[in-house]
């Protein structure tokens, strides 16, 4: 099953074959930044369809302010690929300027965002197919879940399977985006550059406080995450890795400041308002295209590529989470990779979480859009600052310059962190304000565990030698039969001190077994209890604590529990049941050394 | 947690008090005959909701000879609870009369059912609240789960408890309905028995095809589930049993007639059609009551019993899976109790499977109700055949009546179950259909391989007695640590073999290990191996082969692995996450010991 699924094992050496070239970083990297025109100003216009027509021109303006963020972000981002080649992003910068607590602090930052990705871009994903069947509509959640489903096993085979997959639809949703701009474009020109339905320009009404432009502004935003995916990944690309990189961000940023500015101008000339059952993006184009072919297509490619966009967080978050392994912030399983060379438990973990976003909030896109960003703005800011500092301390060649960029782009990131937390709050943001600080007291806390383990662990070889003790074998048993026979077998070819013990739910039965023992004369020692509670675990306990108490207790008790190996796997349904149960009720109880003896079945 | 939730412990004496009196039993075992109310009608209409006002009429004689039916069955189920005072209802009747095989159809189509009662009754009940708060009808499926959840757990902690608790809905929907009914009646003979609005009787419309007609009788007898409730649970009654079974069940016949009966006349009168978003039930009760207090208590009072609907499920399925356990048609861990003395693994495999339902039918009573029924008709046909064969062997005092009454509700549960197959095939029935026998198979099997099993466990006492082998320990070690020594020492305590195995993923780190390892000076054996694939699973599990093919080879090959015992809860995902793999795969391995030797952590 898992072979069929996830395919064959890759080998080690395979690891360095898994660089992406350009043309391939592209679609998988830029996917989440370029995917966010689908979504980006419609989320500012949500903020303030309250108000009607009247509002939408402002859409133009706070557009505007985001494209100028954009370049800001871009040619500071530009930087961090150039002083940090290795990768990691926010969290390397921060870590390596601020030390480990600023690193941690980006760090759970991302993680949170990559999770919200995934929700974010699946369920307006899913909303680009139900604005194409409306019929859809109520099977959101469930299609949300199968969406995140299938990229968690893509990824699971690999990810440079995934790419060669992969780009095309990121290519066709830019060749879509930028055609439907021309077409667009050349229609508003045919038409005068004006349509009779376009909003006035200027009058602000007065409903629209400050607090709701903000609110526009940074829901608009969310087009910005995502960006930082290429300086995070820059050691996966071909060499030379930094120039690499550094082209193909300079490309998204060339292509999502046409997207995003190309599709918000339209739909304002167009003066279209947001709807809850289809998706700006989509009515755009049928206004040009009507319910024709190109009008499916775009929602096919929009769908396509959002889920794309959730597969950025798929590169992202295991391979930080790993990185926070490495440094102890993290439990280490994140750190092992799988069969296939992915970071098996980052990709799963991943999984669940947005799986568990998408339920709670419906699989609404509005109503994630709050929580979203944040964290991408925070470890912006941290990432810059950073840089900052680095500039200041090499005052390397250009340090001045740099330094200024930097200055600037960290500026405007603190802004709409702000911006974000205070304007949003209400709305949802309080949520990643109130988780934010308990995974950095997390990470604190399981680095301490990790170190106090590792210190305690630690011997010195010429003092502390293994050794044998004296070992008891406890036999649970439930009447004479072969299987107890062998489990008896092997505790006495490890031990001569054997206790068979058996749990009686009445009397009558006790005292069944105790003759058929005396019959059996095999000279191991029976002990009985009566459970009122048809439970053998209670009484079993209690034993175990009694041996523990005996004057010259032995160094090892041993709980021998016989298996039963079935020739079926469906067999497993009918069998070992309670040997589950006890096995796991003695893994956590202290100082008992737990032993399954497997018995072969005939059928 | 699960203290919380469940509550504390129960003995096994208090198994005697959990009998339910008359006024308990009814309300719990036929909430779910009697909220049938709740859509049973609206059922039947939806077949025929595409014509329109001109078939609104049909559902009158539909209606009437489904209360036709009520009183047959009910008539039969009395011989059933007086010829089987201990329960088990169809299944026990058709395992005595016709054999296990023959109890084995009818147990596992009484399963089928129960489970769709708690998937229909819940995404009703849910319906319900939906119908008075259409807001929420876009959570509708996270309603149902949580429903669902809240029923297991109510259950899981016992079935007295829930009774006091649960009593109440069903009966003020009892009196909800009739006093619903009487204001009805009153208004209805103040309009001179006629409204305006009401159809005009007798015109049979020409696109009412036969097929429909079946479809919308059979649709409108998922009214009749649960009527078999009482019959299966008469053991569960106060003494005297059977008595106090058959006059509950007299008063279920009673009341489910009059509510059903009377709720449909007024529908028809008011002349109610089905709307996808609003029960019938509730428009009927907006058409008098407008949106007032006693439309939103109704709505309630209808969630409330349809919930409780979905609890007698949870009385049957547990104990009919229990039953069939004790057979060996099921597997064993049905029959044990938990520790509040209810069917624990039978309450949550019923919930699981429901909530699977609810989530793949999208929360859809409509899409639901093709499944329902056909199990309990062929149960009930079975049970009543079971019967007369019954009253023909023994012929007891009024054999002859007994037998007419019986194979008069036979014959009608026969037919139902026919045209349930044939005219909802198309619609969902086939599901069933293929289940069904899949469900006999998988039981015929579990009983075959329990029976092989048995067989072969059992010994001659005085030729098989336990005897000791000899034993080799391996012990996977990661590097030389406090951890490894503790488990080497257990090793060295129970075998004079002991080998340890280490996995390198380079040459470098295989060599380190064995410098170190001769520096430590153990006099173990250490043996190594290389793995390309960063497992060290597949060169332990090659390792192991080589063993058990060594000439002489020990009897017991045991692996002995670490298992951290950690002081907090949550430090377990920072450890033994490679222990916990390691064990689960060597557990399925041919003829491998598995040991595992607890270290406390000190932090």
């Amino acid at each position: 099953m898992k072979r069929i699924l996830i395919g064959p094992p890759k080998k080690s050496q395979q690891l360095r074959e898994e660089r992406l070239s350009k043309l391939k970083a592209l679609p998988i990297l830029s996917s989440d930044a370029l995917s966010s025109v689908a979504y980006g100003y419609q989320a500012a216009l949500s903020e303030m369809a309250f108000i009607g027509v009247a509002g939408l021109w402002i859409g133009l303006p706070i557009a505007a302010v985001i494209v100028l963020l954009l370049i800001a972000l871009i040619l500071s981002y530009l930087q961090v690929i150039h002083a940090y080649p290795n990768g990691g992003g926010a969290y390397a910068v921060a870590s390596d300027q601020f030390g480990p607590i600023a690193g941690l602090v980006a760090g759970v930052a991302l993680l949170i965002d990559y999770t919200l990705t995934v929700a974010v871009s699946v369920s307006s994903g899913i909303a680009a197919i139900t604005t194409a069947y409306p019929n859809l509509l109520s099977w959101t959640v469930p299609l949300c879940i199968l969406g995140i489903i299938g990229i968690m096993i893509m990824n699971l085979r690999g990810l440079n399977e995934s790419a060669s997959l992969f780009m095309w639809p990121t290519y066709l949703f830019i060749i879509s985006i930028i055609a439907m701009e021309v077409i667009g474009f050349i229609h508003l020109g045919q038409a005068g550059w004006h349509y009779k339905q376009t909003p006035q320009f200027g009058v602000l009404p007065k409903e629209l406080t400050m607090l709701i432009i903000l609110r526009a502004f940074a829901s608009g935003c969310s087009a910005l995450t995502g960006i930082e995916a290429i300086s995070n990944a820059t050691p996966q690309f071909c060499e030379p890795t930094t120039r690499n990189a550094q082209k193909t961000l300079l490309w998204l940023g060339l292509l999502l400041a046409l997207m995003f500015g190309g599709t918000s101008y339209l739909t304002y000339m167009k003066g279209l308002q947001v709807s809850p059952n289809f998706t700006l993006l989509g009515m755009l184009a049928q206004s040009y295209f009507h319910t024709g072919f190109f009008f499916y297509f775009l929602q096919f490619t929009t769908f396509a590529v959002l889920i794309l966009a959730a597969n950025t967080s798929y590169s992202g978050f295991p391979l930080l989470a790993a990185l926070m392994a490495r440094d102890r912030f993290m439990p280490r399983m994140f750190e092992l990779r799988g069969d296939r060379l992915g970071y098996s438990n980052g990709i799963i973990v991943l999984s669940v979480l947005a799986i568990i976003l998408v339920v709670v909030f419906n699989g609404q896109t509005d109503a994630l859009i709050p929580l979203y960003a944040i964290g991408v703005f925070l470890s912006f800011t941290l990432a810059q600052t950073g840089l900052v500092k680095r500039w200041f301390t090499t005052r390397s060649k250009g340090w001045i310059w740099r330094s200024a960029i930097n200055s600037f782009g960290g500026f405007l990131s603190a802004i709409v962190t702000i911006v974000f937390a205070v304007a949003k709050f209400s709305q949802g943001a309080w949520i990643v304000i109130v988780i934010l600080p308990l995974l950095i007291y997390f990470g604190i806390k399981v680095r301490r565990h990790y170190h106090t383990i590792a210190n305690d662990l630690r011997i010195n070889m010429a003092q502390l030698k293994p050794h044998a003790h004296k070992t008891i074998v406890i036999v649970p048993i439930g009447g004479i039969n072969r299987v107890v026979a062998g489990t008896l077998s092997y505790a006495l070819s490890v031990s001569d001190q054997v206790i068979a013990f058996y749990v009686g739910f009445d009397d009558e039965s006790i005292e069944l077994m105790e003759n058929k023992w005396s019959q059996w004369n095999t000279g191991i020692r029976l002990v009985t209890a009566r459970s009122q509670y048809r439970s053998i675990v209670r009484p079993l306990m209690r034993f175990l604590t009694t041996v523990e108490n005996w004057e010259g207790a032995p160094d090892h008790i041993v709980v021998a529990i016989p298996q039963f190996v079935t020739r079926k796997w469906w067999h497993n349904i009918l069998h070992n049941q309670t040997s589950i149960m006890l096995r796991t009720i003695l893994l956590y109880r202290k100082d008992i050394v737990v032993t399954t003896v497997p018995y072969h079945l005939i059928d």
